[in-house]
């Protein structure tokens, strides 16, 4: 199991592989950001898009599986997230496109009121298969303290 | 039509009612955050959730649908978003929960290199039935500025 002390400042993780499809994107859309240049590629011609592109929630969203994926396979003592910070979207992402992700760790801090927690900040850099980066965040993460008899 | 010009800093808007259900909440964490406390109430039990909530992107996705059907009504020349900043998920959100936004604008900026556009942010609020914020987040928004002989 890995807790906050295991946590190392600097530590780089490269994980996922998602590959975006029309019907995926127009399905998130449709529920989601109804927004015409995110259903359909007639109407984002006529943007800045160029043609039918993700919605950035659902950029975080892929992004979000990945990361559980990749979490399943390191046996966190994770407590969940209080937040993200200078999330960017910085290019479209497209029907077509596979995404994947790096990570780095920020910083570390131990929890002033629960001297059984920590907290941790990543900053993550979602690719396309073109390696530009698609959207950047700085996500916050609580985890578990080591037990003192662990 | 909203240009630029016609932001108001200060200025408060409410909109929004999205009802949370059960069905809706799994379906989404099945495909992007399928952690066992968003995927079913035994899970969920042994956590603080204590039961099953909602993935804190799909309180996103929730906030950007209302968002949309609100910017429907207002006929905005707005050009999208490059991001945003503490974004914070402040307590779980649950099946059964009806959610609403409020938001307020908190600066804007015209465009240093494109004078046709400014950007301004605005501070929303997600609550729950019982008044309680369940999430926050600044938003940074691109929106054209009024054309000199508009």
């Amino acid at each position: 199991m890995q807790y906050w002390e295991d946590i190392e400042i600097g530590a780089r993780s490269s994980f996922g592989r998602y590959e975006v499809t029309r019907e995926e994107v127009i399905d998130f859309a449709s529920k989601y950001d109804p927004q015409p240049f995110h259903l359909s590629d007639e109407a984002a011609a006529q943007t800045y898009f160029g043609r039918l592109s993700a919605s950035g929630w659902h950029t975080c969203a892929m992004m979000m599986r990945m990361l559980v994926d990749h979490m399943k396979t390191q046996d966190q003592a994770g407590l969940g997230s209080p937040g993200i910070d200078e999330l960017r979207w910085l290019k479209p992402v497209y029907p077509g496109d596979t995404l994947r992700a790096q990570s780095v760790v920020i910083d570390k801090t131990p929890s002033k009121s629960r001297p059984d927690m920590g907290s941790y900040r990543g900053q993550t850099t979602i690719l396309n298969q073109h390696d530009e980066p698609v959207m950047t965040l700085k996500s916050i993460g609580l985890i578990r303290r080591r037990p003192e008899n662990g």
